[in-house]
């Protein structure tokens, strides 16, 4: 599995035949189709396989320190919960939570602030960049835009992942060292405090497994404003798909499906049948509008029950609250145990709720 | 009111007719005589008035920067509460409770942190003076010896203050940053999302009120090592009361009860009557073990009760626990309030507890 949006966090877990399946996702605006075929349809998969336990976070409290619109992310959380869950998610057997129904997070942050050497902040890559700007820009204050939110986030971050005891974390390359950070700080809680409280993650680097091209032939991506949002009016999305690049070969040229971005999209959406006929359309010579059309029927085809669905769900948010209230109630008997044994370790004894 | 051991914060509030006063104590080991006299009586005179509703939370998490021993800390908090509690803290009237059975505060952190520009902490004055004493040790890493919780401490002590709406806030002049920092991100927040979400406190400085001799004549103070622990048993105080400095005067020399340790003592230990008939006593001559042997009296009448209520407390941790229990249990039904307002305006949405 690739990295999922910007921020993705993915951890998992084998507990004695059961693994366990974090995912940690930030929201950061729609939903497109190189996430969902890059990300979030390995991890359904994944969640929904009969041995895996799975455990998909919405990192709200991640994403106030850059979102400051209380309306941008109110949506914002019920946009990807809703996706998800139209996606295929199954709230029966993953548990889908807001971040922030979990405050077990922020106390266990709190204590590994205790623990982490302000030096393994001043070395996060997404910090040191910011640092780097300033000195090209010759800025005098080379803390200038940095917030302490950005700043602590990989204990935050390392928080999120110690409190469900995962062993294995999968991510992408962009992902390790927030691992590591993670690591580092549960290996220090334990040597001052006692071996084995919290359990080491194994970083496992994944390589991104898939790359979805974007309406210009590039990997699809906000940055290059080439997308296709996953939920949008068939008919816009058909525009859409009508504006994707092509080269200038007539209607009656061959032409050769392994390099064409339209046959790449339309094997992630046809049959393994339309996708056979498809390659053999391809070496007779097809006109590019008509393979366009049979995409946008594929796509169509697959994705306008998730669009109901996802519909549905935003209209009924009450159903939505209800989803992730289950959910954080089933994760938060994970993180108690966790920090039951933490507060003990530290000496906080915990009477209240 | 002065001082509290090293880290005191107190945070004074007006609601209406109704004056509330929050104090935050920081357990850093045995509470001494100078503790009692400058700072805990009055704080406890303050919260026990018909007006005054008192909160004061023990502030376990703020030791967890420094104390990393799970024995120590668990019992330094009970210590704390046992001490505060014999002294005459009515529960019944002040909120008690640890600050670790406040999760609120830790969430309310993260917010204030995505509000927080780095600069800020990079003013705090505990971090200058590491990063001044690294310097003048020519050290390649300003930051060594330098951790998270230290450098997000003011963030903490902010989520402390302002979780309860607090007015004004009396501090000790090496406080006042910390509740200048508390304000500046209030101020942040409620310029950002809305007017008023987050009440300013204002800043009371607050000159110290005694001096309490220790020993030696100087401060009493644990780095000067020559204090008098509160509780202790009589023979050992004795024994301690009888080492203090005097000068080298004989029994029958008149003496000046104005520039004397013994005297000062006396005075906030005694009653006004054996204080007239001491002073008389020092202008015609007296023996200084005379005068020690009253003094130790008369703290032993002030004393022994508390000493024994202590005791009992020590010896019945649950009591103590269920008393911190209720007490927090109340503190929280504020914190929920500005929680409430503070998540409306940034957008989350809580359902779970």
């Amino acid at each position: 599995m690739g990295v999922l949006f910007e921020h993705e966090l993915k951890v998992g877990v084998c507990l004695s035949l059961m693994k366990t399946v974090l995912t940690g996702v930030k929201p950061t605006g729609r939903i497109h189709i190189g996430n969902y075929l890059g990300a979030m349809r390995p991890a359904i998969a994944m969640c929904n396989q009969e041995n895996v336990q799975g455990l998909l976070f919405i990192a709200d409290y991640h994403s106030l320190t850059t979102v400051h619109n209380a309306e941008t992310l109110n949506h914002m959380v019920y946009d990807l919960a809703a996706t998800w869950l139209a996606l295929g998610l199954d709230p029966q057997q993953t548990f889908i939570y807001r971040q922030s129904d979990v405050p077990e997070t922020f106390e266990l942050q709190w204590i590994l602030s205790c623990m982490s050497a302000k030096g393994l902040m001043n070395r996060a890559h997404a910090y040191k960049a910011i640092v780097q700007e300033n000195e090209k820009k010759a800025k005098s204050d080379l803390d200038d835009g940095v917030n302490m939110g950005l700043y602590n986030y990989p204990i935050l971050m390392a928080a999120d992942i110690l409190l469900f005891s995962a062993d294995e974390v999968p991510v992408g390359e962009d992902q390790v060292q927030h691992v590591e950070i993670a690591r580092d700080l549960a290996e220090k809680f334990n040597r001052i405090f006692a071996e084995e409280v919290i359990r080491l993650p194994k970083v496992v680097v994944q390589k991104e497994s898939k790359i979805v091209p974007g309406l210009d032939g590039r990997k699809m991506s906000k940055s290059y404003d080439n997308t296709i949002p996953v939920f949008m009016e068939p008919k816009k999305m058909r525009q859409l798909v009508m504006k994707i690049k092509t080269d200038s070969s007539g209607p009656e040229d061959p032409k050769d499906p392994n390099s064409s971005i339209l046959f790449d999209l339309y094997k992630e959406f046809a049959t393994p049948e339309q996708v056979e006929e498809m390659a053999h359309r391809y070496h007779k010579g097809i006109g590019w509008g008509y393979v366009k059309q049979d995409l946008f029927e594929a796509m169509e085809s697959t994705l306008s029950g998730p669009r109901e669905h996802y519909k549905e769900l935003m209209n009924n948010k009450d159903e939505l609250d209800q989803i992730l209230k289950e959910g954080s109630s089933r994760a938060r008997e994970r993180a108690a145990e966790l920090m039951s044994r933490v507060r003990t370790a530290i000496g906080i004894t915990r009477r209240g709720k």
